[in-house]
């Protein structure tokens, strides 16, 4: 790494109260990543809690990036009230990110505040994965290490006596009807506000293009989150109430009814005390833990605690962190000091001593993420004015809490080379690394499935559960959303039953199933059948996000940057390297689907589509909405009902159009020993109307058998 | 006024982060108003700008004041966030205030931040009209004198090792459903977060009652307004885009049809640019606009303009402006630097000579208030992080933008010695002086209502306008309430026709009447008709708005605060001193009323109703939904067309119950003359079943004329 300077010259000198800073550093952290800095930096970003290294050899394999405007053209100007960035923004750019938005897609001339929380109306920007960090598809990332609450002013502000660059002006109008009508694509720049900050660092990610920049910033942030492989399975969350007896009989009609099922979540009932939580199994609904745990994983299933951070006076960790805690109380619980790493050590050991050793497979941390509710009623989470021992305030605290959370109790299964997926209400910047599902209750389908795309531009995975339904159309449209997302999840914690079986929540309760609950259940099957077959895919993806930096799920944007249909289109999105997903809502029986340039498959019909056009799809309700790019393989397993170490997954390649490839991703899929090369590449071909499996690697076992070849013209 | 100085020890040692200021100094400001100030205070503060002077005399005669809480029990904290402020609440106090809000009444239990919006959803705090200022049914309130973004806990947080006051913790739960039903009444103080604040002034309002610390609150602002009496009458403001002729039209209307209007809005198109603002008339639609305005004087008709603050490229002021201003433009437009003496002045000096001379009575200051649409594209307003000469930058401008607008253009007509009624988007707090009604597009009739009730915690005047309506029903409810209120506003800025004539906008703009727009007419002109017959009532409630303080309207709450039915009657409001109203919605055909201790009329049936109970009520569309208190006498006045300066009222009496007494207060109606005595009181007293008339003052002429006396037992 090498470091230089530059002058980066001040040229608006604004009224007396203006300090005007005239010198930045800027650094080369990495290949294609730049840092500026001025003024006194923050102690507690996004950044200073990365503990991952970037992956400096894919990294340097990215090739050199590109910046469309020089690096000392990003003003940078501290004043009294906090600090302002200034960085250049042409009048063709669009513009991604700020983590995980879920009101708008393309935030070109929207003002936007990336703050967490977890119900984010109005499209203020606020998020359950708040990052101040956008990208370009001219081919670059910004990223303002802050853990303040900042806003984006994204090319709407006009400057008076602005010398610097063309600046299109705002229309006005004579009218409020004109107005409206008016583009409002003013000024030549992105405006941040970062007020309270004595300084700044500003991450330039370079491309040349949006899917590079992306790359570069999840390697950087130590390569994507590789999940366990049974994570990519079906999780199913019991109702809060459940006993021991009643999961066991859960988890017997997954078996019985040959319903795929890799994970059971257990809500609030399991602990004594939940709000605050006491992280002690409430042996009154679970009398043998252990023995339950046991059983389960010998049924296949692992098991999922839910919980919060904020720790009960009845909990054993309540003492040993009353003096590492913030000075107020969130139901009556201690705010863990998660910035200083002694307290996060604490509650970390306490997890794995009592849970992880005990065989618990993963947590959702819940809560984490300032609700809503806080709005009218403070008392869902900590004031912003809150003070930690470590030093950290409780606005910068609420937007790094969940960060730390899902670091801490991650650092548990790294430690213990086991691994995990997560589930966890907040996160932010750098967190690519950190195998957790974000996941929410606004429940609004046409939100979820932007935010799977969005996700692509956060370094974050997203859940996108299905609970109750209006009606069964929207109880499968949301399924099949849900079977092709990051994680497939059923949140049942307020439902007897599972939904399939009755969408209604009061009847589900009172045992009243529906009429056609067995041809309902009959289509689920098939979907979660399929989501079972794609696991290989995948993985395959999700070790390209890991090793490469590739998001597995992504906007057509980042990979066809340069296609204007592609710029706002935030219903479709990429699955790993092929596969194009359009999923509908309740509202629609078709839809209009974009193909880009190439040539496409239907997955269903087996259609041949030409790209560069609009087509209208119809699919079933228990079909997937996808395409297939030509000159793909598509490896689909046999489905199995959950994911084992033995598990060997038989797979037919189908092959769509001529000169095809594809890799899959062989490990153990359980431990990081792929970390250290125990893994393979398996390389499958074909060619000349026969088809080749090429393995490459260290890892011994083979799981993928290729059964079949079939191909589609 | 004498100063001292006192201790206020910190009790509260944490954390290296603070700032431990250990002594405030406490000035008593005025009778019963106290200082608390500490560190370096904020030089743009709400005070900062209040040129009125408390009104000394009438504070003596308030008596003393009584706090329930030691002054020094009020805990300051500086640190490198800002500022927190910590006021002792007890378990049973109420809480209300933060200027005009929306979509709360009774505060307590909340967190709120009350900041400049056009479109306040989720009841943030977020209003036209923020004030950091909240008064307690205990008898006092509590103003934080900043014009920065502050949240205000208001008994909703617990703290950590919290010694201070019994503290009744969160209860908590072992599920969410609990948790939902817990009531939350936690912790013995409201905190205040006033993030990058260095410094802060605490003024405390003492009672020893609700209505006694809003009377010194605002006789400390200067008195509350007292409009120009015709700002009582109606108000109407016709279609954007009507021309000298169709105003004309307009007029002739009102006047062949007998229906009352005492002014007449412009909406944009009066002006050469309107977004920004050009501030000339576009002789195009107003040929002859000196003749326009006296013709319309002639017919009794007050011109009022809108406009609103951002100045564009084509504007005279523009030059003049340029560099009073910020540095980022509004619609191309500049923002004038309200802030600075010397900006206002050039702003007030144009408008003075152009249109005040000219005869205009009143502005429409519009926009000023950060509109919703700023949320999504900035480009409705400037950014926070603006920066004007002045100093103050864009946050604090925000929050001050529309007290100084207001301040502005009062202050021409003040100089003037002319009394107006304006209209303005957004205020804040010390401006009880200003007569000024807020408005809002909101437009929800149930909000509307509410904040008649919280205009009176704000030393606001709130003017809840008519638009088109879904029916007739709802067009007439809220045509009920227009004229229970502040200023009666029929808002047609879009409507071709009167809405009277056509509630649907569609329809109306095609001229396509409804079938029984003459029926609607009628009752309309019935309703507008008892406007015109309260006035006299109404103009001397807000007499004693600026002689004593009292706000002509207000809830319940402030004239019984022992009484806990009051607490959170967000739907009834007092006006005046014996006019209890009781507003129906759409979606109502009767309501509950709740009548407070005493014997109260139904002023449409004359039934007796003893108070302390609820009764139901069935008003018909055109009457109007009131209750007389016994012991009053209600003077009505026969109703006119509009009030001129020679308007005589003739006044029938009505007695409510036995020995009664009512106040006028008769001036010219139009100029200030009443500050140097230019008045009389208006004695009317019933006694052993005799009317007498006492008048008392210095003013030479009468305008009331009392016709008769009706008893009502």
């Amino acid at each position: 790494m090498r470091k230089f300077f530059i002058c980066t010259t001040a040229l608006f000198v604004l009224f007396q109260l203006t300090v005007l800073c005239a010198f930045g550093q800027v650094t080369q952290l990495a290949p294609g990543v730049q840092k500026i800095a001025l003024g006194t930096a923050d102690r507690f970003t996004p950044y200073s809690f990365c503990n991952e290294l970037p992956m400096s050899e894919a990294l340097n394999q990215l090739g050199p990036g590109k910046l469309p405007f020089n690096v000392n053209d990003v003003k940078i100007n501290i004043n009294s009230r906090g600090v302002v960035v200034e960085v250049p923004l042409d009048d063709t750019e669009q513009l991604y990110g700020f983590g995980m938005q879920i009101g708008s897609f393309n935030q070109r001339g929207l003002k936007k505040r990336p703050i967490v929380n977890d119900n984010p109306l109005n499209d203020l920007g606020y998020t359950h994965g708040p990052a101040s960090f956008y990208v370009s598809n001219k081919g670059y990332g910004i990223l303002i290490n802050t853990s303040r609450y900042a806003t984006f002013y994204c090319g709407n502000t006009a400057k008076l006596n602005n010398n610097r660059r063309d600046v299109k002006e705002s229309n006005g109008g004579n009218s409020v009807e004109e107005l409206y009508k008016s583009d409002n694509k003013a000024s030549g720049y992105v405006t941040v506000d970062i007020p309270g900050a004595k300084g700044i660092e500003v991450f330039i990610f370079e491309g040349p293009d949006l899917k590079t920049v992306m790359q570069r910033y999840n390697l950087f942030s130590g390569g994507g989150a590789l999940p366990a492989i049974w994570g990519l399975g079906v999780k199913y969350r019991v109702k809060a109430d459940f006993n021991q007896y009643q999961v066991n009989k859960m988890a017997a009609y997954f078996r019985d009814n040959h319903i795929p099922c890799d994970v059971l979540g257990l809500e609030p009932r399991w602990q004594t005390a939940s709000y605050s939580c006491s992280y002690v199994w409430n042996n009154s609904f679970f009398p043998t833990p252990d023995l339950f745990v046991d059983t389960m994983k010998n049924k296949g299933f692992h098991i999922n605690l839910w919980e919060h951070a904020f720790v009960s006076p009845k909990s054993p960790l309540y003492q040993p962190l009353k003096n590492k805690a913030g000075n107020y109380l969130v139901w009556n619980g201690l705010v863990p000091d998660f910035a200083d790493t002694a307290a996060a050590n604490i509650f970390a050991d306490y997890h794995r001593q009592t849970f992880v050793k005990q065989g618990i497979s993963g947590f959702k941390m819940d809560e984490c993420d300032n609700s809503n509710i806080a709005f009218g009623s403070a008392t869902w989470s900590f004031p912003e004015l809150s003070q930690f021992p470590s030093g950290i305030d409780g606005e910068q605290m609420h937007q790094l809490f969940g960060l730390l959370y899902q670091k801490t109790i991650y650092g548990i299964y790294k430690k213990l080379n086991q691994r995990t997926y997560l589930d966890v209400r907040a996160s932010n910047a750098f967190a690519s690394s950190y195998p957790a599902a974000l996941y929410s209750d606004t429940y609004l389908h046409e939100e979820y499935i932007r935010m799977i795309l969005n996700s692509g531009f956060a370094g974050m995975i997203w859940s996108p559960e299905v609970r109750e339904s209006n009606t069964i159309k929207d109880f499968m449209r949301r399924s099949q959303t849900a079977v092709l997302s990051a994680q497939t999840l059923y949140n049942s914690w307020y439902l007897q039953n599972p939904p399939w079986l009755q969408i209604n929540k009061e009847k589900n309760n009172k045992d009243e199933l529906m009429e056609n609950a067995k041809q309902v259940e009959t289509d689920i099957r098939k979907l979660l059948n399929f989501r079972m077959s794609l696991i290989p895919y995948l993985y395959n993806a999700f070790a390209d996000y890991h090793f490469k930096g590739i998001p597995p799920f992504r906007a057509l944007v980042m990979d066809y940057p340069q296609d204007k249909n592609t710029f706002n289109l935030s219903d479709e999105y990429m699955i790993g390297e092929s596969v194009l997903a359009a999923p509908l809502t309740e509202k629609m029986d078709e839809r209009k689907v974009y193909l880009p340039e190439g040539t496409w498959y239907d997955y269903n019909t087996r259609q041949k589509y030409e790209g560069g056009k609009y087509y209208t799809i119809k699919p079933d309700l228990n079909q997937l909405p996808i395409f297939i790019k030509s000159g793909t393989i598509l490896p689909l397993a046999k489905p199995v009902e959950y994911v084992s170490p033995d598990t060997k997954f038989e797979i037919t390649c189908y092959v769509y159009g001529r000169a095809n490839k594809a890799t899959l991703f062989e490990d153990d899929g359980v431990t990081f020993n792929y970390e250290k090369g125990a893994y393979n590449s398996v390389n499958l071909l074909w060619e000349k109307n026969k088809g080749t499996v090429k393995r490459a690697g260290n890892f011994k076992k083979s799981r993928y058998v290729i059964k079949n070849w079939e191909i589609i013209n």
